[in-house]
């Protein structure tokens, strides 16, 4: 009996949290993908994905604050904001599980952008990522 | 008894795919409100929203692509391609349903960035958002 996608992906999110990034993976798949649609980047296998992490500019250590979990069957999406203590982003985290192991991980990181002016008589101020 | 969330989403799409954006306001809750975080902004009400996506410039009429639907309980993710034959852009769309309406949407666009050079001996060609 394999462990449940829902505890897969907290147990990622846990050891992300640990800022100790080969610790993490512990819940990869050995054929784990890692995509980024927006640069279509793509990297494979926990030895990369983990040396990506470690080497990535930091001004402090990592924080991951959850905002929300979804799971429907082997899949789920996390709404996650990240900072280092400086740079504050928000990562949009869809993840397959196979066999209690994350198979694949796409992933978003929008980015902030201007109010725009022909609608701005429709708008009020909302939410925004930079609230944190 | 209430149409459950998965089938309130889907009905949300198909209207959307009518480009009738002010039919779509039948699946919306009265309060509805809708967030882009990354602008900070908050339309609340459906005329308000079709409004906005009536007048959204448009080269020709907006077809919207599935790819994956999520839902947890009361809440559901879509990723969905959109195109109106020019611009192609990917949203990552957040649904609350609360008795057979969409009571909240937080939407997300997110955009292109470039493969980053500290990462390349990392990485491969993957799916980008450009592949449609």
């Amino acid at each position: 009996m394999h462990e449940p996608a829902r505890a897969v992906v907290e147990r990622y999110w846990a050891l992300m949290a640990s800022n100790d990034f080969h610790a993490v993976g512990e819940v990869l798949a050995d054929d784990f993908v890692f995509d980024m649609p927006q640069s279509g980047e793509r990297i494979r296998g926990r030895e990369r994905y983990a040396t990506m992490n470690a080497q990535y500019p930091a001004h402090g250590p990592w924080r991951f604050t959850r905002r929300r979990l979804l799971v429907d069957g082997d899949t789920a999406l996390t709404e996650t904001d990240v900072t280092d203590g400086v740079v504050r982003a928000r990562a949009l985290s869809l993840f397959t599980v196979r066999e209690g192991r994350i198979a694949s991980l796409v992933e978003y990181w929008p980015e902030p952008f201007a109010l725009a002016p022909e609608r701005a008589a429709l708008v009020e101020p909302g939410p925004s990522m930079d609230d944190g």
